[in-house]
């Protein structure tokens, strides 16, 4: 087994990812119109669905949230999501790519995470575990700000297990001994093609149900 | 005042008290038909319910998670939400069983929380605090995540004070340079018969009131 | 620029605002009356809506949370909260002296907020955002346990803003080598004032819109 190093991306590609998470967060929440959320509240759910993946890592991981070590973490995310507010109509016209970036971000967030928590020296689980938190946590913290059923642990399009599955393509590279400059793109690969195929076949988790008796 | 050392207990004490919780969280979501959880969503209310109070008690201590230290926490938290699930029905027919275990669990996670806290250095009512937080953090968690009202927060069969109780005599102990051979076993008596009690006798905290004026 | 030495206030002036803001959540918590809120329910509020900020501020600044290190904050916050429930009545008879005096403890919990966040070496942005989050972010908390819509997010008078405002000021200051001996008050003022003016003329940030396409 590898001592995995940190993830270091070129700021573009992370800045992408979480401007894309924070578009989509918000234009997610456009689409209430019966709550009337103010301008405030959309930068919250910019920085809660772009960012919170993040803090969550770091808050379990017991360091300083990477997003508050400088300053365009932060403003990347309020920035894009008042464009995913103001361009909300365009932004759903072009669902697919939305879709598609969405899945990539995802890919990368679990890989940011899992090789974050193997740095740490956590175990497999964990180190999973962590990797699926800090890709699926921002989504998980808009829902609950918004008062909202948490959509990840309901009934969709296997958006948690594409995550996971990217997560423990990673971690089994590691354990043999494949370096990231293969297991990365292996992960970010595995989770958007899992992702892209269930939304494309409506493939989903089955619902939770009791054994009769 | 005894400087605690900490509460080391047997694996599958620890293990069992979470596996009830995690039980006891899936078979509670099983009965919301209307909200169309999946079986990601059943894994993320057992890790909730079984870990989420020693999350904020780690969180709150500034500390990784043990949870985070080992490869069987979260397994254990899976399997159980899966068969607390499975076998939502038989559970709900040893109902007072389930109500049994969950006490001892509930008081084991007291004395785990207030241990660690005054291991911590924290002064008497800090460390009462992240007691009932460790005791009691896993239903907020469930419930916040299942968008309910928090029902530990609510009338109800005095969960957090029995809790509350099982700490403070914990702690008391401690002052009185009484050991945690002692001291441990007390907290969890006091927890589980006050508990026991108030579902027997239908005991609950008055609800919120004003003085008339 | 300079370094900023940590925020030292006198006991009572953090221990009064976290009373006002305790007092507050409680008495706003007891206009639900169709949820049977019990005694530790109203404990409950009362700590997440005095101290939520501060422990939010310090899981972020990855420390021990200061109210954690001495046994009155967590006393304080109960107590009031308790108050606040008993003469919720009288609190909204006396309505603007409360709103005046939570508009103070805003202010001062945004200049707590942005000095930790600079003693602990974050940039501007950041500790713009940990000023916001410690002012409001009891709020947060609060709602979020209520099972509520997150106030402060939604169109209202300038909470939020006002605290970002006073934030702001401070941060500026430091830009420009003022002390916190004047950067502290500026920042109180400014909220107070932004505050008191939008709640006295219905001032609030626009609803989120689309733009028309």
């Amino acid at each position: 087994m590898l001592i995995a190093e940190p993830l270091d991306l070129p700021e573009w590609v992370n800045g992408l990812a979480i401007g894309v998470a924070s578009v989509q967060g918000a234009t997610y929440a456009s689409g209430f119109r019966d709550r009337k959320l103010d301008l405030f509240g959309v930068a919250v759910i910019g920085i809660a669905t772009g960012l919170g993946g993040g803090f969550l890592r770091d808050l379990l991981l017991n360091r300083l949230p990477v997003a508050l070590t400088e300053n365009w973490y932060i403003l990347v995310a309020i920035v894009a999501a008042l464009l995913g507010m103001l361009l909300a109509r365009m932004f759903r016209r072009v669902d697919w790519m939305i879709t598609v970036l969405d899945a990539l971000a995802l890919g990368l967030f679990a890989a940011l995470g899992t090789t974050a928590a193997l740095v740490s020296g956590l175990p497999f689980v964990p180190s999973l575990f962590v990797g699926v938190i800090t890709a699926v946590g921002g989504g998980f913290i808009r829902d609950v700000l918004l008062n909202m059923p948490i959509s990840v642990m309901h009934v969709g399009s296997l958006y948690a297990v594409a995550a996971a599955a990217g997560s423990l393509a990673l971690l089994l590279c590691n354990e043999a001994n494949i370096g990231l400059e293969i297991s990365v793109p292996l992960c970010i690969s595995v989770t958007v093609v899992l992702r892209l195929l269930a939304v494309r076949f409506g493939w989903s988790l089955p619902e939770q149900r009791m054994l009769k008796s």
